[in-house]
Parts: structure tokens; sequence; C-alpha cells
């Protein structure tokens, strides 16, 4: 896609980290014009995911302050350009992770559009004309229609956003391994956060047995008679995981902290299938004998492309999933990003960006 | 499997190590009659596989000495059981490191016996009868026939001991990957040793555009002029692997010293397969980014069935596939176990047994 001249006409409220601190506040800046492939979307609410508070301390090097996190975004369109026919004034939409990819590659042709190479995200990305992409942690947005999805009807905007990033991160990998449409399988999701959450939804509306394997006992009970799971394990009782071994068909690794992944290949029958979607910063350690004895496969995977996040989306309209979360003010977006930090929080904070949760 | 009596009565020359160094001298030992499902082979050959060093020395702490090593085994057939119908008197066939397996779970009735949870190994394993196992640095070998393999006619006999492990170790991920019937993918091979240099053949067999990936500059020559590889990456040479990122459909790693697999995944194209077939004491360090950014797959795998360890024989029969080796004397054990464990061999060491080779 050839870099346009930048265009940036329009004024945006939204929410800064401006250095290391990672401290949250006010910003003013500029987005583009509506162009011919743009919707403009009034932000309603938007997911505080961890990836937000690591590019707001720029734990990776690589953030370019002011960085203006959110990739979590519900909100409603106010304006359409020429080319876009899919949507119109009014609809109800997210956006996820993606601002722009090239398009023409074999990934953006397969709908895997997150593999492309030339991967722009919705913040902290180099948009084609040039200009830094700002997130979700502001009032309107202007997005390529190409990376917008719908919302279905039945499902709160609010409860909704975590879907964009934290529901596709583990629905592709249940998809990826068939696991949509074959009941019955026995689970694992490890970590019960933002994503492990939403896995044990998706596990146990797809019609499987579901064991949450996680180091806090504390969290058995919620996970069973909130979220429904079938089983609990503590990563760190010996005699539980002794026990697991060999018990399940697939798992879900949704820590992004450093954890050892011999212990959890162990849990997986011969043949079985370790999904990966967190990324802590240091290397997990692999032994390669569960790896080698088991026949096992690890597999990575990052979000989702924008069909099947449409697909995961309409998914959980007609099973009625979303997200558990904490409705937040944008001036409590520090507050959030600090609980976040210490795993106080069931299960996503969303913020209300345009203020209606205080208006019912 | 019920457990039968030991009944001890066949008196074997053979070598074991009996401590922690490893040293090996010559063990005089029984085995059991042949019974009903057994054959009795006078073994001519036998490999020396990096794990028989291991075992050797009680690397992973599970050896029980005396241990008689030795799973790569070629010899003649001198007596068969009464319910062996698949074998005569006088055939060429091979034993691997299989000498039990339960028979009856999924995995034995899938020829997919090397995973069932009962397996016993050709040595320094509990036999059905109770007893210890030993290998092949001996001059006989009693084995039940369901573990015995034919090798083909114009293969040589002592070149073809190292198929039945390394062989098979290399040969499995392959066709697990569909790359027996699906040439002119890019394929690499990590770690140019005994697995290494077989993968290596098998690769150019089968019609891929093999890359070997290794530490030791020294071995482009051999790589490509010996072995018939099309490519080399020195896998310490940052340049090098920059330039090879994202361009191979899958990697075999056969390296059994510790080492870190992200820049190695950083050189598959997305969704390829990373084979790990190599065994280090300490876990891998594993980086999550280019695991989940490019949607790689691990896959760990160990030896083979006995199905297919046969159709691999039969394929190094068509395309007359053999080891490199050198041939040495019993009384060079353990000179060719130091060398070994100097990596100071091209490609494996052969025991001739019966020293066949100095007669001719």
């Amino acid at each position: 896609m050839a870099q346009e001249a930048p265009n940036l006409t329009q004024t945006v409220s939204g929410w800064a980290a401006h250095d290391i601190s990672g401290k949250i506040s006010p910003y003013t800046f500029k987005r583009r014009e509506n162009g011919i492939n743009d919707v403009t979307i009034k932000i309603l609410y938007c997911g505080i995911c961890h990836t937000d508070l690591h590019y707001a301390k720029n734990d990776w090097g690589i953030t370019m302050y002011p960085v203006v996190p959110g990739h979590e975004i519900t909100g409603v369109i106010t304006e359409v350009g020429s080319n876009v026919k899919e949507f119109k004034v009014g609809d109800r939409v997210g956006v996820g992770c993606l601002a722009a990819t090239c398009l023409e590659c074999e990934f953006c042709k397969s709908s895997q559009e997150n593999y492309c190479d030339q991967l722009q995200f919705t913040y902290n990305g180099i948009f084609w004309d040039g200009t830094v992409t700002y997130g979700g942690y502001s009032d309107m947005l202007v997005a390529d229609h190409r990376y917008v999805v719908r919302i279905p009807e039945n499902l709160p905007m609010d409860a909704a956003a975590p879907l964009l990033c934290a529901g596709i991160t583990v629905f592709t990998p249940l998809k990826d391994s068939s696991l949509l449409d074959s009941p019955k399988k026995k689970i694992g999701i490890v970590g019960l956060g933002g994503l492990g959450h939403m896995a044990v939804k998706f596990g146990k509306a797809f019609g499987h047995h579901v064991t949450v394997i996680s180091t806090s006992p504390s969290k058995e009970r919620e996970a069973k008679e909130r979220l429904g799971a079938d089983d609990f394990l503590i990563s760190t009782d010996s005699e539980h995981m002794q026990a697991g071994k060999r018990t399940l068909d697939f798992i879900l690794d949704t820590v992004s902290a450093k954890h050892p992944l011999g212990p959890i290949l162990e849990l997986l029958k011969v043949n079985g299938t370790l999904s990966v979607v967190g990324a802590p910063d240091r290397p997990f350690d692999l032994s390669a004998f569960p790896l080698i004895f088991g026949k096992r496969t690890i597999k990575g995977s990052i979000i989702g492309g924008i069909k099947e996040t449409q697909e995961m989306l309409d998914l959980c309209g007609k099973h009625e999933i979303t997200c558990d979360i904490e409705v937040v003010k944008p001036e409590e977006i520090n507050q959030s990003m600090d609980r976040l930090a210490r795993n106080d929080v069931r299960y996503r904070f969303v913020i209300d960006i345009a203020g209606n949760s205080s208006k019912l």
C-alpha cells in the first residue's frame, strides 16, 4: 500500500503515557480525515489489556511516546468513506489490534492478516500515511474498514470490548485445533485472567471438559462456580500434577509470566497440543523429555485474522458470551493499571470512554 | 503381558559398563531360552549411539549396572519360536530400541508402540519375565519377533545398523510432517552428527532443498560435497541467521546439547514446524515471541513404531541409503566412546561384533 500524504485535520481527546513511568494523562492529538476506505468511530468503550501496560512503561523497548494505548475498542460509526459498502453510519462495531497490513501477501489474501510482515498495530504502529497510530484510549477513531468488525446486537458494548483482543487471542487456537465442532475433549486452561476466563467460557460453550490450571488455590471456587470449569489443578502441587499426567487432549497456556512448560506438557496425552498465547519477557524453560516422549506439540498463536474475529463475535452472539468486566472512568485508568499489574481484577477493566455507564 | 518365569539358560559374551566411569569391559551374562514368540539373533554389528554414553555413565540417574548398551543391532536369525511365522533361520534382521510393550493399548494397536507407557527398552529395561534387558554389545540376542525388522538385501549390515535408532529417529518426523511424498520443500537440519547426516540423506532422497544449520563453519564443505546439502547456515553468525529468517518450511533439530530455540524458530516461515529429536539434559530456552508471532509449531518425536521402522528400512533399500560409519572392534569401544563424546566421528561408530570386517 503506497504511503499517502498525512492529512491530520481532526482533533481528538484521549489519554496517553508520556514516559517510562507509564502514567496515563489526558492528551489531545490529531487524527486523519476519514479517507475513502475509512470509517470514523465514536468510541464508547475500550478494554485495558496487559499489553497496554507493557507499552505504557516501554517494557519491550519499542514504545514511541506519547503512546495512546487501547486495542479492545467498541463504538458506533459516524462516517463512512466512499469505498465502504459493508458499514453505514450508526453501526455498532469493534476494532482490535490491527490498523494496517499489506493487503497483498499470502497471509493477507488468506484472512491471516495478523501474520502479514507489514502489519501495523492500532497503537504504536506506523500507518500508511507515515503517522504513528493512536489507540482506543480516546473519544474517536478513524479506521480502515478492512480491520473493522460488527458487534452482534445482543451483546453489550462494554463487555464485548475485550473480545477484540482477549477473546480472539484464545478463540483462534481453539479453532485451529478443531475444538469448535468436536465436543467432549478434555482441555486445560493455564491461568485464570483476562485471557483464561474467556478460554474457559469458550471451552464450555463448545462442549468440552475444562480443567483450569493455576498457581492460586483461591481461584478454584470462582473457576468452577462462576465460570463453570469442571476441574481445577494447582500447578505448584506436585501430587495434583502427577495425578493429572497424560489426561488432557489440549492445553491453552495464557500466562505471560515466565514459567516451566515441562510440567504442563506432562498433563497432555500422547500427541496432545499445548497452545501458547502468553509472551513472557524471558524465555520459557522447555524440557525436551516430555516433548519427545509424548510426541507432543507446542503451537504459538497471536490474535487472529479479521474474518475469524467476526466469526468469533458471531459465535459470542449465538452463545451470549462476553467478558466479565469492571467498568472504570477514564480518570481511573492509572489506578486500574496498577490493579491489573497485581492481577486484581475479575477479569478485565473496560474504560467507559463516552461516559455512558454513569448516565445509566 | 503377564510376567513369565525367567528361564535364563543361554550364556552370552558381551561388553558392559559397571559403574559411573562408563568404562566398558567384557562381560559374560545369561539370556532367556528362545520362547514361542522369540527369535534368536547372532549379532553381527551394533552401532554406538550417544544414548549409550549417557547410560554407561548414568547421566540420567536411571542406569542399572552392569549395563550392556546397544540398540542399533543387525544380525542373522539362528532360531525361531513356534509362534513366529514372519521370520526364518538365516534371515537378515535388525533390532532397535524396543524390547517389549503392552501390545494392548491404543498406541500398540496403532503401530505407535514407541509411545506405549509400558515400553521397555532393548537395554536397561525390565522384560516381561522380570529380567533386566541387555543390549547389542554382545554376540547373541533373544528378541520378541514383534520388535524385529528385516534388513533389505541390498544394504550392508554394518552401515545399516545405525538406521535402527539414528535412522528411524529422523525419519519419523519427516513422515509425520508429510515430507516423504511432497518434494521441493525447504527444510533445515540443525546439527550434523549421527542423526543430522541421516536427516540430510533422507531430505535429499525425498526431493527437498536441504539447509544444514551448524555451529561449525568447518562442516560446510562436508555437508555440501559429501552429503549433498544445498545450503549451509552458521547458527552463531547473526548476519547469516538474519538473512535466513522466514525461509524454511520445516526444521529438524538433532542437537542434544542445550541451545536456544528462538533463533531457529525465526528461520521458519509462518506456520512452519520445528521438530525436536535431541534431548539435552537441561531445558531449552524457548522465547515466546518467534513462536507466537510466526504461528509456529514445535513437535517432539522419539524413535518410531515397528511398522514405520520397516517402512524406513524398505525406503533405505530403495534409495540405497545407509549411515556413514567407522567400523571398530569390540576392544575399541572405550576409545570410540571418548571420540564420540568429542563429536570426532563421521558419523557413527559401528562395532564389528562377530569380527567379520577383520576377516575380509
